[in-house]
């Protein structure tokens, strides 16, 4: 079964499918708040997901990076009612500055197809 | 062929196998010295697998984060042991601030089933 | 399809394949800057890739270490012109210190084979 890339520019693409595996971008949000960076970086993955017919149920692995580890708790608060709850993906978080200073929040995705 | 999870709460999963694959979430654990907690992330990470019938042998990947490169070595005795000479995994080893400062070490595995 | 193990030895293997996927060992490299070491970095994830029978252009994620953000645009510069144009790789960039203050930049790469 073939690569495909998704939503690519020159310097990635925010979605790669090789078999069955789907490898998203790490997704950064919008806002000024870890809530609101939060909301936007996870709709953002609904959006990716969709596009290749998966969705929030599938996600395999996260790994979250938070610029600060003082944003855990609420990250956690909008990443707990987020997730499917009979299919919550194994996960890890660590603190990472990120490409700039006003993003508070990034997640990456290894999901399954349909 | 489908996805399993295992040992899951309202969060995530500590385990998700998908086709041949097994995805663990980042392992931490307990002790006082970077010596104790590598044996005790090491010692799960040998429970999880054996759950789901794979072991050391089997890893595939290895993303290894220190709150402080400084336990770079100390880490490294107990992982040195740890790991079948025969089958190493890949792995990358980064300093990231863990989910408490109690942390001082987490190790995220993929590996694959027998 | 059985696990195989390449340029191996007491601690990791710098190439691990198991069905169709790769996955390199994180990457670091030489000399005094990050044009240097991304250069350095790059061409190693050519050469381990060429072992195994597969290219740049079948990358399908990489993790992107930078000891400092500062470095962002100059390891761009090198990546931008490295990758497949019609073949990007999903990726994330994060800032973590490395194993050694000398490593500026370390890329963790997931392939898949021809």
């Amino acid at each position: 079964m073939e690569i495909k890339r998704y939503n690519k520019n020159h310097r990635m693409s925010q979605i790669v499918t090789h078999e069955n595996l789907i490898y998203l971008a790490g997704q950064v949000g919008y806002g000024d708040t870890v809530t609101d960076q939060t909301k936007s970086v996870l709709a953002s993955i609904d959006e990716l997901l969709a596009e290749v017919d998966s969705d929030v149920s599938r996600i395999l692995s996260a790994t979250i990076w938070l610029a600060s580890m003082d944003y855990y708790d609420e990250f956690n608060a909008v990443w707990d009612k987020w997730i499917d709850p009979e299919n919550p993906p194994a996960r890890a978080c660590g603190e990472t500055r990120l490409a700039t200073d006003d993003f508070l929040v990034e997640v990456i995705i290894v999901a399954a197809k349909k």
